[in-house]
């Protein structure tokens, strides 16, 4: 067929800051690992990469919410489009469940619906990307911050999270990173990639310090209540007293439903600090040119959050506890990886793998594909998460799966071993 | 209280880019309407603003799509994340749906799933948006554009839809417009403002003109089918081997469900132009940053395009007619205000208003917020959509609500005449 030509040639090309901002997904180092999967082997790909175990009988979510959804949907009630902030009723209902667990009452103004914990995400970063600002990240953290962060440009600093230490917030790193241009941190709790969760003390001084930096908290609690451990979930919201916090969630991962993509952004902050400081009209900007949940989804939220028994949490939350068990034990049967600290809560482990036992693997990257590839088994390799070397294991998963995952891992460590 | 105060002072502050390319959205504008209303009036707002009838019940949804819904999600098939392009089934679904109309077959890989149309025009904005480049856009137009490319920094030049010629597009203008950093011209058949329906004879020389110039359409086809007047809906993309097409719709108009927030952007380029130059690239590289439309929506997306019955298309065909052919025949009844042609297409039509006629009238704004405030009539005042002194009044609306709107929209004139 004949290419027919503009008389001047075409104009458009490739967006390269985009293509770029993109790599940065957890999704596209998934996509490569299960594009490595072969295909002449019969087993069922064992998928211990990412945090979705929906597709699990086990992990189904709870009929109540399902029911909820199909009937706002057939109600005809919510076929029309939604306002910009999310419809009253599901906000005022956001607001009474974030608030039975702090010292003061969230209004539904201090709520905002988002697709997702996703798009929170995406609407906070650029409600916050001013000219020469800065936000300062963990590592290892979540890439979709740095990807938004990179996609809006707002400056990336990396603080770390210290393994010796449960994976605690190296605040000295983040004061001596943070200065006049630094609007906010990222929290991630209970964490992911690591497993974490922090105490009442160690958020306090975050919110501390926060206060002396003059920044916001940013507090990713999409995993809230996913503890399983000695110590408790505690939201960073009550100590928005401090600082200003801003917490994002969702019903992903408490519900097991992240394919109904509704999430929510929220202002912990009784002073009005974020008000008085634009930071809510920017919000606000921001949410009138971006997309909204369905309409039919906010309706069914009110009943989600008031009906859901706690006989599901605790099903939930018990079978997160056995496969995190499983995981920890079975960990210190491979001798090229190990953990610095029992997981407490989400759904993820992080351990560290030491290349000099193994012959023939460069890097975790490498790990991970040559997994895949040999034993079709998915495990995200660290670099994903900004730790080079290390591997996030996600234990949301059937038992017998994990069990199978680890007998596999260590076929592979078996094959890949330097000879003593 | 004591409003605790950070040490060196907060450093966050207002995003003013934001804050300014959000005004510019129809629903700000709406927004402000709505605040006017009288609390003491008794009678119901009659809403001619906006192209939502979803709250009518003669305009509700086809069973169909709500049960093709209900399955999808009892099911536990599609509890999980999307891919970022949307899922096989319901991309597949969405080519054989378009492809009906084509001269050639649109493969699924053609297809990508939004978040409605509007989040198709953010993701082929956003991907556009390299340095320098500019857009054409319509005048009288769909803000949402202008808000998007103020946002990613696309420099916005506008060509003129000709009222006398039932508003096609000034082709010369465009000529003259364009150069070589000219990305893209967009263009909205049916029409939103203006209700009109373009021949394949003037689509093909929008096509002509575009390869000229080097640049790709973007054919904005939300309201595709909605066709009652003597022209067919012809879609763009049949003359995509003249110039790359990229069609923007959604179920949102045809299927009177705008809050499912399901659409699509889709490319209809059989040389494939828009590959080689790096378009595609970009679009995967913003979609997989981007939110994805809930999972069970899109499973429920081949139910919903091959189970609808004609008889439903038909019924809301006829019902729009219905009202176009109401609203062209009171609007003759209204000596302020005059139609340049009768609306053929989509659920609008625009009306020049004679401010010479009023006594107290400054604008078309001015005439908007006070017919709200004397009235609770909404009806969207040009500016909005880039026509100063131009009214956009929605016919999308049960019959006897379009009787009284125009009884009150009389009223409201003979107050305001000035004397003769
Ligand atoms: C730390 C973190 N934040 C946000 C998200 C996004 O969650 P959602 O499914 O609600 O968009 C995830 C998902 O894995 C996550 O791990
Ligand atoms: C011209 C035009 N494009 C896009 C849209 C957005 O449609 P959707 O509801 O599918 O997001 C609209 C909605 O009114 C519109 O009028």
């Amino acid at each position: 067929m004949e290419n027919r030509t503009a008389t001047r040639g075409w104009n458009f090309k490739e967006n390269k800051k985009l293509v770029s901002a993109s790599g940065l997904t957890v999704r596209s180092v998934l996509n490569k690992l299960m594009s490595c999967v072969d295909p002449a082997d019969t087993r069922p790909v064992i998928p211990l990469g990412h945090g979705d175990p929906s597709s699990f009988p086990c992990f189904r979510t709870t009929p109540i919410a399902e029911d909820a959804i199909s009937d706002a949907l057939h109600s005809a009630t919510f076929n029309g489009y939604p306002s910009t902030v999310g419809i009253l009723p599901a906000r005022r209902a956001v607001a009474e469940y974030l608030s039975q667990d702090l010292p003061f009452n969230l209004s539904p103004d201090d709520i905002y619906l988002t697709i997702g914990c996703n798009q929170a995400i995406e609407v906070l970063l650029s409600a916050l990307a001013c000219p020469n600002s800065n936000i300062l990240l963990p590592t290892p953290g979540f890439p979709y911050y740095e990807a938004w962060a990179l996609f809006t440009h707002i400056e990336i600093r990396h603080f770390n999270l210290l393994p010796e230490k449960e994976w605690e917030v190296d605040l000295n790193a983040v004061e001596s990173l943070a200065d006049e241009n630094t609007v906010a941190m990222v929290i991630i709790n209970p964490g992911n990639p690591c497993g974490n969760i922090y105490t009442d003390q160690h958020l306090e001084k975050v919110a501390e310090t926060a206060r002396k930096l003059g920044i916001l908290v940013i507090a990713d609690e999409v995993y809230a209540h996913l503890a399983f451990g000695s110590k408790p979930f505690v939201p960073m919201g009550i100590f928005g007293s401090i600082a200003p916090v801003i917490t994002l969630g969702s019903i992903s991962k408490r519900w097991i439903v992240p394919g109904c993509r509704l999430g929510w952004l929220v202002t912990n902050d009784p002073n009005g600090i974020l008000k008085e400081h634009g930071v809510i009209d920017s919000i606000n900007g921001y949410l009138k040119i971006s997309s909204d949940p369905p309409t039919f989804i906010q309706g069914a939220i009110p009943q989600i959050l008031q009906k859901t028994k706690d006989d599901f949490f605790s099903k939930i939350v018990n079978m997160l506890r056995e496969g995190a068990d499983i995981c920890y034990d079975r960990i210190k049967d491979v001798p090229c990886i190990t953990c610095p600290s029992k997981p407490e809560g989400s759904m993820f482990v992080m351990v560290k793998l030491h290349l000099n036992l193994l012959k023939d693997i460069e890097d975790d990257l490498d790990f991970c594909l040559k997994l895949a590839k040999e034993e079709s088994l998915i495990i995200l390799p660290g670099v994903a998460v900004g730790l080079k070397n290390w591997l996030r294991i996600t234990f949301a998963c059937e038992p017998s799966y994990l069990e199978d995952g680890f007998q596999r891992l260590n076929s592979f460590y078996q094959r890949h071993a330097k000879k003593q």
